[in-house]
């Protein structure tokens, strides 16, 4: 055997012989050199010095592919693990008919839900007397500046009257909801659609206001470049303040107002039908396993959490995590991706960017700009950008935001569950450390520094934050009503 | 705002303001527009048509990296709170002084490794006789063809006898080990350390007197080109048959004899230090991990094996599986990379590729290719490409390849434990319809085909394989013996 030859093979055997399986090795025997040999059993094997791959020494590091595919086939078998022990331990536990609303609260909620038009109307009404103010200002306008200031000058006095009116009636749809929901309608399934549309109103309506006070004022000094986007020109205001305008507002997946939106040509129903089978089937997965799954653990880590074991308490947290992670994960997907899409597609809003890529945040702050826009988008055009426009520190103007979401996440949560304990508030504040501490990671340009935040983000939010959030309302309920469906023994 | 602008701000917003953070957005406020608008209120967010980046119209993909990072998260979780659950339920359970190995164990053992020199002196001495009937052959050698050939065939009759001495010699070592492993060493790791030494020294038994026989017919008849690797001429039959070059080959960490393997300069002790270190952390860790966790899960599981409760049988499956993949993964590495490596780096042997990236296999014949080069480049030199020589099939010979393992683990895991349950053997045998069936996924150019074979493989081996099988003996240990260390109730 020539060394040429010796080192192909040595070489054809170093790339672990890809090239021959055993079973087929005839057909690769006529290029290995022992083979052809007349003598088999002196074939040199050992022929020159080599590394084992894993040595510090190997020149060249193996992939570790293999290792990925391993790590998911891990994650199902423990997952399936979990699934039949829980079948053992707890047999079927899903159960359409253990469930209890009541007539009561279909009732009030569907009357709560009738409410709100009335109060969108209201709007309607205050701000169509402001521009009808306006325009008659307009009208009588004379020529001098000094004039045209008086004039603005009266008309600025007149904001605080429409901020006033648009404030009681918004606040006042939403403080009834709340008051409603709280007392009056025990299942909070119910309670927290109730109360997320009254919050999602209320926070249009405000959108509506701030937007309408701004076109007016640039109404009235049209000299000065209001920088008014061109997409607007379309319909200039007054003439954007209609029922039909302010109902499109009203069901459009957005929470900031603009008298124009980019719209798709046409509705694509098959599109939508789609859109709306994965959110009812994302729907019924997330109800059985909190049926099947949640519920349990949450049950067994009741006494836990009285007692304050806090070994038992983390193994609670743990067993939840995962979980409530994929719960989060469907219910985002359901949302976000299929609810929000078909609601878009029929009513042809074209501005689809309802989240970016969250998952990857490499910090906090990344985190809650791309997860949810369009609350994203109505705190920074109705609160922060304003607030720093007003000389206010980024830091501080944040704090306003977090502190507001803060509340609105309490209320959302708290009221139908009525318990108030402040968790979901803390939890929000808490952001703000958080958002100050990974920031920096963010702006690394290694790709371990992203990691790092990457990780920091998951473990803050879905694998401590949630769970544990989870577990103390759910504590807090049982503590006030016990179990919310009658369980099997 | 400019339509330019607004694409600005749009794009700026639709890679989900990555350039600013809310903390720090006083810096970033200078580009986007609408913070620099005298009417901050009215800045048009939704400027154009976007998908979500979820949806099948999205033109780009986003990077998934951040589920990666989300997926290792929750492996760590889940095994953690595994961890914190054993704790709870066992508290420690490791006990140093429970483990009841027999004085009579260690000095049998003893006794068996002291034997196997004498058997490989045998060998040695067989080999110089042969040796020296060949020098003679060659000294009253003529010069005409057809004498030659009749020596040849003289000296091909003599073979027989000396293949009758090294079977007999190395076989009856084999034999005496296993007999007195099975019938008087009860502790089976001290057992399996003297089997699996056995066994070693069987394997290099024959591959010494097979490779010594091809060299003595090479050197009969030096016309006819022998195809000798050149690495052999540093040593050239018949001065390899020496004691130092056949014990050199007896400490080698291989099972392939060559007169001459490829050499380091200089051992580095400082290397030899770090693997041994790693071999007994190594092993440290394996005992722990087998005494905390895979000891209860297989205790547990001893009646549900014996009612035959399937269910619970995956599950508990399942639930070793995991403890013994890390074992699996951690055993490798101290003895394939850590100890071997060290043996190696002691005696200077040069060729350190005991293992290739197994780990990758997209078949299961790859993964016995590549998982542990000896025991492949023996059967591969002194079984297969004979056979195939001899016009045997390839799936015949490998065939026989796979039957010699199997019989050969049958012996490595029945023996020690006193338990012929055929076990190990139907395991190994049932590797060629894997093989025969993952061959084509190898062939594949595409990544999928490779990652389903990948994943065949390590569900078949690592997943269900390996823990059934340790399951299985368990089980029939128990049987036989009850507990193998007292454990504390």
């Amino acid at each position: 055997m020539t060394q040429t030859e010796a080192t192909k093979t040595a070489s054809s055997q170093s790339t672990h012989a890809a090239a021959e399986t055993i079973v087929n090795a005839a057909l690769s025997s006529s290029q290995s050199k022992p083979r052809r040999s007349k003598y088999r059993h002196v074939a040199a094997y050992h022929l020159k010095q080599r590394h084992s791959s894993l040595s510090r020494d190997a020149n060249v590091t193996p992939s570790f592919l293999g290792f990925r595919n391993l790590m998911v086939l891990v994650l199902v078998a423990m997952n399936l693990r979990l699934i039949i022990e829980n079948f053992m331990k707890y047999g079927v536990l899903i159960c359409i008919k253990c469930h209890d609303y009541r007539r009561q609260d279909l009732i009030l909620g569907s009357i709560l839900f009738a409410l709100v038009p009335c109060h969108l109307f209201v709007a309607y009404l205050i701000e169509s007397a402001a521009a009808g103010a306006a325009k008659k200002t307009i009208g009588l306008q004379k020529k001098t500046a000094e004039e045209k200031e008086y004039d603005q000058k009266v008309f600025q006095s007149t904001w605080p009257y429409t901020a006033f009116l648009h404030t009681a009636n918004a606040t006042l749809c939403l403080a009834v909801t709340s008051f409603v929901v709280y007392f009056y309608i025990h299942h909070p399934g119910i309670g927290t659609i109730c109360e997320l549309h009254a919050i999602i109103v209320w926070l249009k309506n405000c959108s509506f206001a701030f937007t309408n006070r701004d076109l007016r004022l640039a109404l009235l000094n049209p000299s000065a470049d209001p920088g008014l986007p061109e997409i607007y020109s379309s319909c200039p205001y007054p003439r954007n303040i209609t029922i039909s305008n302010l109902s499109y507002f009203w069901l459009a997946p957005t929470l900031v107002y603009q008298p124009v939106y980019p719209r798709t040509s046409s509705i694509r129903w098959s599109f939508v039908a789609k859109r709306l089978a994965e959110f009812a089937g994302l729907s019924v997965f997330i109800w059985l396993l909190s049926a099947q799954y949640a519920a349990p653990v949450l049950r067994n880590s009741i006494e836990k959490i009285a007692v304050m074991d806090i070994a038992s308490i983390l193994e609670r947290v743990m067993k939840l995590s995962t979980i409530s992670l994929v719960i989060w994960l469907a219910g985002f997907f359901a949302l976000f991706q299929a609810l929000m899409n078909a609601l878009a597609e029929v009513m042809r809003f074209g501005d689809r960017e309802f989240y970016t890529d969250w998952w990857n945040s490499s910090s906090l702050g990344m985190y809650w700009r791309s997860w949810n826009r369009p609350v994203y988008l109505f705190m920074k055009r109705h609160v922060y950008s304003p607030l720093v426009g007003r000389g206010w520190s980024p830091l501080a103007a944040s704090g306003v935001v977090f502190a507001l979401s803060a509340i609105l996440h309490e209320m959302l949560v708290g009221i139908p569950t009525h318990n108030f304990i402040g968790v979901a508030f803390a939890g929000m504040m808490f952001q703000l450390p958080l958002i100050v501490l990974t920031a920096p990671l963010e702006k690394k340009r290694d790709p371990l520094g992203k990691t790092i935040g990457n990780c920091i983000f998951w473990v803050s939010f879905c694998l401590v934050g949630q769970p544990l959030g989870a577990l103390l309302y759910f504590f807090a309920w049982q503590a006030k009503y016990g179990s919310v469906s009658k369980m099997r023994p």
